[in-house]
């Protein structure tokens, strides 16, 4: 199947985080690609790949980066397609990923995540996909509830917990 | 007509911002409305705008919001919809803005963008919409290339500005 | 016994941290219950626990949170009682979660305590119910001047220590 | 009629941001005092101040300081009265004085609100007082619907200004 | 004569804080030439006049940006050439423009110097071409010890205020 | 008479923050000179001074600079006397001062006071001068008393404040 | 022999590090004491402690705390003697400690040394003693020669790794 | 060979990140020299380094430090030569050392890399030396095109991984 989303990153040492985004992809059946691509040490791929995304078929991109984060907002400088951008911490505590991927200018927005946030950079691209496939909306609906699920589970163990406390 | 995207603020003392979302959505003939809604004021209004956002048409949310900035995290927790977080400075730099809009938890992203940045939010919900709307993005295209004029004329000017240094 | 004081957390993982304030009420014979409540995750469970705590007998609400740490002022928003807030640290050193629930508006404070400081925070609202509580206050007393006789027992051993630099 | 809360500061020029938290007092009709008392300059009139407040009948004390403001913390070192902080913006955006001030250590809790947020300092005493004051918590419920009206109200008129740009 | 040293900004309204560069490089006789190009709204100019500088016989590229400041280090990756940059100040106090200015990755250097630093930017790009040319090294020994005799001459006047102090 | 402290700065321009030093010693007697010397401008300057002002008489270095404040430190490395640093604010709200002042290596102590805290840093002189001078020592104390009664006489205007407050 | 400098501290924990300020004092045969003393959980010994210590013949008082770190202020606002604090690092990289301490009100220094720098705390103690210590004050200049001693014996170690390099 | 690169550092403890930019000019075949030479415990020595080294012909400094990193300001501040300066982590997340290192005056640059980026300072010596000498330029030249070839080769490998993911 034809890629619809593409996860960017800039070397293969960031697949640990940024694999929870393709993880998610995984889930909701969205065709997706993976590429490494860095905005320093490969500028002609980047410009290759952020100015024919949109017409291979790609409607969304996703882009990891660490330190002087450029990556996200160079390809959302090529290319009319949403951009997320999920800031990777390597130093700096990530202060300095996520300052360098956020604050862009007017005109180009760069749509961020939290700090190592690949799992959350996934489920923007399905709500984006979803406002208009009818069926995929179904299915994020049916997800977000699911997350509720897992947390009154967690309420309904911590109940016991608590007991102990209370005839200590 | 029925508006497609919600900004929201949570006081009408973030207008002079965030009008400026408004003004691209205008610029892109995108039916729009504006509330202010406070994530601490107005809890119960807050859920109902939420809750109801998707069933009424809306399909993107702007979300601006300053200090402890919940308001965003805390539609997006009701919404299947995008929504995107515009961080308000009015302390601290907007750093604690920022942070508390864009560290979201795992299942619930906020698109951020840069503090202020209400004209970049605009952008990104027409980037968005255009994904199943041809004609919108062929002039969000134009857009684009658009901005990239306006840059090369600022150049032409700073040409002349040059020539006076290397004559001294 | 009817719970009077409510601690709540945004998953069980914060437990660790957390039960440090459990153990205070438990060391005060103050009776308490513990929830897993997430303010992005099950935001009509919080709903449901903030309008019905006060209705319920409880007094003080401790809530712990970390990154964009919401939980607390979502909380304090839905309820008139005091709401006691620990950022829990899991990022950014933890200033992402002090600033996301300390810098609330005017109308809606949170009572934060220091990053992680689950025990001050089960001590701060032993402190608010001894206000009308004169045995409770009698004890809370009591414990205050204990924990001056731990120091001064410590500083006993240090000049034992001290005495070892001196013969050098 | 006896005071119930003393509101005290470093010094007089941080009246303009302290009195807030007067104001609140004064509308909720809580007897109070104000006391301008320096942790640096006046220690021993801090340590009369904070051994006698609980016998003078003092229920709740708010203290606001600024840069290295230990004036919260030492105090409540000497009292088992609830101590609320308001960290003063006076150098480094406040933060010196927001660590300072809420990164209290292990039994002896400052409840810290936002920056300048002296408002909320006065309304978190207001909630503690009402949590044996019938009266006063039939009150502040009666605040909380107040506050969200007038957001409501701010957006009826923010649907006004919403207009003039669709008609564009 | 033909340029060396290519001054660049990301807007026109840099100009009063990057002719600072421009005025060091004029004092030195040094040709250069300056661009209004953005990173991020002009992607395709600014390739191009990064492929093409060392050609054209430029030595030295001095790049001055705000923000997100990406444009030293997408320029950096797109010649051999030497590039310093200029961090701007115009939000976060210009921590974010300095973040994504120097944190660059292995191989991709960029040589950045202080906030608003431009007056040094081009004093760096007259010590890298004094490598090479005997005459600008002369002159740039001297302007050394020039900048020494502006200080000396200010202790001189200060030795005239000290005296008021000491026979008061 | 021979001045016994030395006040040095970057230059002429920090003389407003800095001869708040200069008027504490003038109110103590304190006989002083002031320099305006550059780590970086003037480094044989200071090297002459560094080495020589133990010999001259001088008893107590204070060192004001700003940005990479490395004056302070670098005398610090070039004189057994005690060397008082003041970081002074002229960017990042002058965390780089303060943190270039302070972070010295083991061996070489700068004892940092406030930001723009030259008035303490006379202060300092002032204590470490005591040690051996009974009179001076006598005066001091004085001196600290009287700061308790500014408080005091702040205090007594306060209550007038507080009691309009209590008659509305 | 009658200590001339009081090391103090916030607990026994922290002697790992305030040691370093013991030994340089046991080098330099100054005698010494150590306590632990808490500001918050023991401020009636505080006191005690502080406006005793000039009269027991204490000369220089080293402080190390953490977090909130008040202890040094407190002491500091209660004696004459100069007091050196040393922030500990505990939480936020000690950027808490550091600032609590530094950020002192006009009146009253606290001469803040490094974070951890219990070493330099001890140097500096020892500076202060020398100015009125003819036989110390030799001692220290010697000091200070051994330390660069060190250095220049690790660059000649240095200069055979790069032989290798060369060679290479 | 007579060294033309000068890499220095405060200690023999800095080799294992400063050997980074040894490595650089060792694969670039550049004689280099290596000294351990500290701003503030060997200030006669770095003196005497910085204002020899232009006479002895080396071309460009590179100085390693962190904390208050004042070696490279120091040197720069003495020598005519461009300095590169590589900001060490040790405390603070290297922030210290990276402002004490860039924010220097007017007149006195340091062409500052990133936190613990030795690598990166061995590129920019490189890149400076290359503006007169085409052989290293060319070197240069094929160096940055390999750095392409890697990433290009990860994003053949990532090609197969993503595989996987899609046949889910």
């Amino acid at each position: 199947m034809t890629p619809i989303v593409s996860i960017i990153m800039g070397s293969t040492s960031d697949l640990p985080v940024m694999e929870k985004a393709a993880d998610i992809l995984n889930d909701f059946k969205i065709p997706f690609e993976m590429h490494a691509l860095s905005a320093h040490r490969t500028p002609k791929e980047v410009e290759a790949f952020a100015s024919e995304a949109a017409g291979r078929g790609i409607k969304v991109i996703i882009a990891g980066a660490g330190m002087a984060a450029h990556l996200a907002g160079v390809v959302a400088a090529m290319t009319p397609l949403p951009v997320i951008g999920v800031p990777l911490v390597s130093s700096l505590e990530g202060l300095d990923a996520l300052l360098a991927m956020i604050q862009m200018p007017p005109g180009i927005p760069v749509a961020t995540v939290a700090l190592n946030g690949a799992m959350n950079a996934g489920i923007l691209a399905v709500q984006m996909l979803a406002l208009s496939d009818e069926e995929l909306n179904r299915r994020f609906v049916a997800y977000k509830q699911n997350l509720a699920g897992k947390i009154v589970k967690a309420n309904a163990e911590l109940a016991k917990i608590k007991y102990e406390y209370k005839t200590n």
